[in-house]
């Protein structure tokens, strides 16, 4: 199967928010549809902290992407109308250049010799693949998660560029419950004596700590709503329980360990580091003098959609209502949506039934 | 300081409800107040998973208990009126026979040679305490987080035995979140390559296992809300931030360590782990042919006062609800209280401006 990447390379040297530079960094990406003429119907989107840039099939990679189904022809973000374009952030692992990149300076890895990343740092790749694809003004700009995040610091740092925005489960700032369970999923990495101050290779590599980290990031990511109705306590069958002592016993107890397994070595464990504290340290109230409102009203656009779902409990409700209040007090026309979603921060990739005609009919409105 | 400790031994053999027995077990407990002659004022507290029998300074140890402010002479749970006993877990490190212990059988600790471990055995072990100090018949059993539900077991194995019942913060079966949650924990400590399947010695100590467990075992205990108002974005200041990488920077960071210091060496592993599992297994829907509202209805007291924290995600307020209604219509006299504390499960350690009302009252009125 073709690989639908595409690379941009980025300005040489790329300056870093918090000190360093880049030298022949880039960023992958994929696109969908047609850009208008006038580049006026091109769309961004900007993602969570691990997935790639392949959110959707396309003729080159048919394979499924991580919103399948909401991105494509006739579904909510209509690739018959809209040019879109998903980047992989920078510092991940997929495509474009992380800690896990070789450096050009020393030809060996990044690893912690990576400069400090934060999300303006995500931003501003971003916003380069952007103005290299020839757009001057995005139609709209989505962000999901930790992309949403994202998303708010390329418009302040970027200001004129966006006209619209959609942003799903996210928030202007880390919360403290948000930033202790980020902080514990980087520890249970640290503590990994196989972390190595992030020197590990293949075969001394951090598996129990990456292992923790995603266990506790589905735990988080989910609901205790919706387990109650998936798993309830059902248990294992005796033959599908391992037999080492205080193995699990309960069907959500393997459920984590499946998830951990697809996860532990599909993402670079440094990478993970760096993304998740750029999260924690992102805040909205540094450009508002302090406050998250102020900074929010420095941001200028023509309409907003901002969407997030009561069972979120790592960027709850409250933080979505305070995103929709700035913007609109910047001046913006703001649609905000409260899902009641079962499945928690996740609900994003998964109720597409409800998600779907939010972002849909908020698009087919621009 | 003279220790306050009593111990009672177990009737030997004392069998376990999965298979096993335990030969010169004994419980540890602790008592405030005079038994009435007739010994119908006594009232037995069981503890929440790591506290000791020290529910409060007394004369022969003046030291302050972790339920300091709800019990003594003239507070909510009035030691001029009733005789308390609290009593610490069978399978606990503070003083009663556990995995720490030394296996009479073998002269040597029983670590994973204990037998498995339920509620129900630690509910046994209580009820033979209160047995040895005369009581026929509690005037209140009060269970508080893990120890409402060892109650809940208490009351369904030895019924006739208790008159009134208050339920602090617990579940009558744990919900697949709490499983969840509580599985991390384990896996944390057993991944710990000095768990060494129950084998370690204070030079080889699962200390970075139990570290991550104590730690989202507080993450948990507590609520987001209250965490916003304490901690916001606070950072640390330079000179008290580790200089490791990815290091503490922000202050909830600091508290969890602060925290987890406290407990990692205080709390023997092999006895957690055990204590975390009985939590686990434990359902009350096994006493009503799979229906948990029929296993609470086959218990028979008089009142009850079922007490819950809109804030707790760990045992989330609709299980009390669950409990209040069995008790209901079980027969007994309920009163609901919905809290809302912003401390989130630990609020009945914590705010003790509401539930010492709450649960002086009740006791005020029997």
């Amino acid at each position: 199967m073709a690989d639908a990447r595409c690379y941009h390379n980025l300005p040489s040297p790329f300056p870093m928010k918090r000190g360093g530079e880049l030298h022949g960094g880039h960023v992958a990406y994929e696109t969908w549809g047609t850009l208008d003429p006038d580049a006026g119907n091109a769309i961004l989107i900007l993602t969570g902290l691990s997935p790639n840039a392949h959110a959707a099939s396309s003729e080159t990679d048919p394979s499924p992407g991580w919103w399948e189904r909401m991105l494509g022809p006739d579904k909510p973000i209509d690739t018959n109308r809209w040019y879109v374009v998903c980047v992989n952030a920078l510092g991940s692992d997929k495509g474009s250049t992380g800690p896990d990149s070789i450096n050009p300076d020393t030809g060996e890895r990044y690893r912690l010799d990576f400069p400090e990343l934060t999300l303006e740092d995500v931003a501003n790749a971003a916003h380069a693949v952007v103005e290299g694809l020839g757009i001057e003004r995005l139609a709209c700009l989505i962000g999901c998660s930790m992309g949403g995040m994202a998303a708010l610091g390329y418009m302040l740092h970027h200001p004129g560029t966006v006209r619209a925005h959609i942003s799903v489960d996210t928030a202007p700032q880390a919360q403290p419950f948000a930033i202790a369970i980020r902080s514990l999923q980087r520890e249970s990495i640290r503590l990994d004596r196989n972390w190595n101050e992030g020197r590990y290779t293949e075969d001394t590599y951090p598996e129990r700590g990456m292992n923790i980290a995603r266990k506790l990031g589905v735990i988080t990511y989910r609901s205790a709503m919706e387990w109650n109705g998936r798993f309830a306590r059902i248990k294992l069958d005796p033959e599908e329980r391992p037999s080492d002592p205080f193995g699990f016993e309960f069907q959500v107890e393997s459920y984590l360990q499946a998830h951990a397994r697809k996860f532990v070595h599909h993402f670079d464990p440094n990478c993970y580091l760096y993304l998740s504290r750029a999260s924690d340290w992102f805040d909205v109230a540094e450009y508002g003098g302090g406050s998250v409102h102020e900074g929010l009203k420095r941001i200028c656009i023509e309409h907003a959609l901002v969407i997030g779902v009561t069972t979120d409990i790592l960027f709850p409700l409250e933080q979505q209502e305070q995103i929709a209040k700035g913007l609109e007090d910047a001046g913006a026309k703001v649609e905000f949506v409260a899902l009641d979603s079962p499945q928690g921060h996740d609900a994003f990739l998964v109720d597409i039934e409800h998600y779907g005609p939010a972002i849909g009919g908020f698009l087919d409105r621009l």
